[in-house]
């Protein structure tokens, strides 16, 4: 039994069109488009030159941003998502939301007596080359010139000023949001994890986004000779920063949620030589819940672990929040849309679960309705250039969430 | 009741050299002084202008070796040390050395009618910038022209080669050493540890140089994104990092010696990013101990316990032994000799005991009997521009070096 089919719906342009971009900035089997880099660049000329074959008007605003927006009258629903990329990275994080708007917009746009109009956004700085969701906290008013003033390549130390004059973008005033006009923000992305594929679904109908708590950790020590100094007196903060680590992510176990998840990206120990004992060890600790309340209590459990640490001695542990998101819940009547669209175009397919990853809606949901639909990750890989979907996923995601704008505009 | 005095020493001579060397290169209370740095050069240059007074002739060689050369008839024991530092480091490790083989030289050499002769070695680069002990191992024959062509400091990555012809010793030979010439060699050194200080005493006579066996560990887990990856499917190489090495902590503590140090100097995780699953964990461990069989024992742990973690998963681990020196004994004779001028001239205020950072005479210990003092380090402090002795332990230990030279020429 094979699923109805949208008037108008092309899979193989969708498909086309991802080919296309990820021709910009090719590495390996993904792209390296960073913010504002030539690629990228190159493929927000793309989008602007591809969104008058949806009756959108295009502009870049001057910050980067890609709107296509409709001179039609009545309900509009904002989609979209982001083209650049992490550093040599995957194709789909990103261009798979901006196209599948596209289509949207080109299926439903057309069509003169349907009361409504899909106008698309692409986001600049989703991946946080030079700041944190910069693009769209722009358009929501979250971003002061200050900030942009500041804002440097994390990479190559570019000065995000002089990366908006070499496009061409400066003298541009930024778009900021209209109130009242969109029902609603939507956006299509990768899983970037495993739960659809590992349980044979194709539709994630996303519930919320996960809080982001970023620490800072600071153990000191005492910097001494490691063949001298025996091992009685030592203050040693790389061995500190191992017990700590140890030990918090035995009571983080116990206390996690079911989808919670926690991760140390970064340990440096200062000097970082051979035959040195550590001085100072500095750590990058993060951890998501989409259950405020947890966060709180892991934040707390950090704070409790590191503290009974300095107490134990002999290195004291400094704890400094660097980042805490709030989670951000996606719309339930939005979410209704998706699966019903899911049970018609992807044989039910789909279950409900929250974002371990922030996106650009948790920023648009500040301002207004907003909806996320996943597509499955092969082996749950993400941020890597080897991250991928099945082109017969693509495409089937494309006809959920075509028919899932539809059914917005229609609520 | 106060100790008798060696004709001719001088203690204010001695502190007097030692304060004209802090001055070059000064960096705070200590020195920055890099091997074959022009600071390095300028005290290479001081020393060979202060050898003569010592009736020494100076020869700076082809690898920037000092030698002092006594055209006296009869026995002679070679003495020194080495004059170059860590970066921004103590004013003391090193010169201390060279300056107590200096004023032995001084008060011995000019003795008519005493049968021997102190001459002076400052070996370059002991500190390691562009390699490990190479002025040492060069003069007894153990360092390529190849070695030499490839060597480039750790630090600015400038080639040995380019710093010997700036220096102006390109075309200079290097020069060996001369089979039979002397007797043994003494090294005087700050002890870099606290044992002395806290044992409240004056002398360490040392009874052998540890064995240094360093490896590296590598870790490979799977890099993937940090919101999206749920706990029970990770592989994080970060973790399992964390979890060796607490482990390997655990495991030494049980099986090691009285004076056995272990160490981590480095753990760096790739790609060190807040949000990215580490895929790699790179470490450098290190274990250092007196006792051959000791130290191949731990060796034997360290891979157990390696292949332990690997075997329960989920991230491989690679062991990679990069270095492992042998223990050097110090000769008997010279230790009774050292004891018993400390038990005249340091009111019996010395222990017997072994050292545990690397030194030139565990290279000269190749050729010749060898043997070494050590002076007490204020806090135990060392590799850090706070290193620091007292001038009154400075002058103690100076008295004792000499009556020591002095006691093994007659031997």
């Amino acid at each position: 039994m094979s699923e109805p089919t949208i008037a108008g719906f092309d899979p193989a342009r969708v498909l086309a069109d991802l080919y296309a971009l990820r021709k910009i900035g090719a590495y390996k089997t993904g792209v390296h488009r960073p913010s504002l880099s030539p690629e990228h660049i190159r493929s927000l000329d793309w989008l602007a030159a591809a969104l008058p074959a949806a009756g959108l008007q295009p502009t870049i605003d001057g910050i980067g941003n890609v709107f296509g927006t409709s001179a039609k009258p009545g309900r509009k629903l904002l989609a979209g998502s982001h083209l650049e990329s992490q550093n040599q990275a995957g194709w789909l994080d990103g261009p798979l939301g901006v196209v599948y708007a596209l289509e949207a917009a080109r299926v439903l746009n057309p069509v003169a007596d349907f009361d409504g109009a899909v106008e698309v956004a692409a986001w600049c700085d989703e991946e946080g080359h030079f700041g944190n969701l910069l693009g769209s906290s722009s358009y929501v008013g979250d971003v002061k010139e200050s900030e942009i003033d500041q804002a440097i390549d994390r990479t190559d130390n570019r000065r995000m000023r002089d990366a908006l004059a070499a496009a061409g973008y400066a003298d541009r005033p930024r778009i900021a949001v209209e109130r009242g006009r969109h029902i609603g923000y939507f956006e299509a992305h990768i899983e970037q994890g495993d739960w659809l594929e590992s349980h044979h679904l194709k539709i994630g109908v996303v519930t919320s986004i996960v809080g982001i708590w970023q620490f800072k950790l600071i153990i000191t020590g005492t910097q001494n000779h490691a063949g001298t100094t025996r091992m009685a007196i030592r203050r040693d903060a790389g061995l500190a920063a191992v017990r700590l680590l140890t030990a918090l992510d035995e009571a983080f176990r116990k206390a996690a949620g079911p989808r919670t998840v926690w991760t140390t990206g970064r340990i440096a120990l200062d000097p970082g030589a051979p035959s040195i004992i550590p001085g100072r060890a500095e750590i990058l600790f993060q951890f998501r819940d989409d259950d405020p309340a947890l966060l709180a209590r892991l934040e707390t459990l950090l704070r409790d672990t590191a503290a009974a640490h300095t107490e134990r001695g002999p290195c004291p542990i400094e704890v400094i929040k660097l980042r805490g998101t709030t989670p951000a819940l996606m719309q339930p009547r939005f979410q209704d849309a998706i699966e019903a669209a899911a049970a018609t175009y992807a044989g039910g397919k789909s279950d409900r679960i929250p974002s371990g990853a922030g996106h650009d809606a948790q920023i648009l949901a500040k301002v207004m309705p907003a909806a996320m639909l996943f597509v499955p990750s092969i082996g749950g890989i993400s941020h890597h250039w080897t991250e991928n979907t099945s082109d017969a996923d693509i495409a089937t995601g494309a006809h959920v969430f075509v028919a899932a704008c539809a059914k917005m505009l229609a609520i």
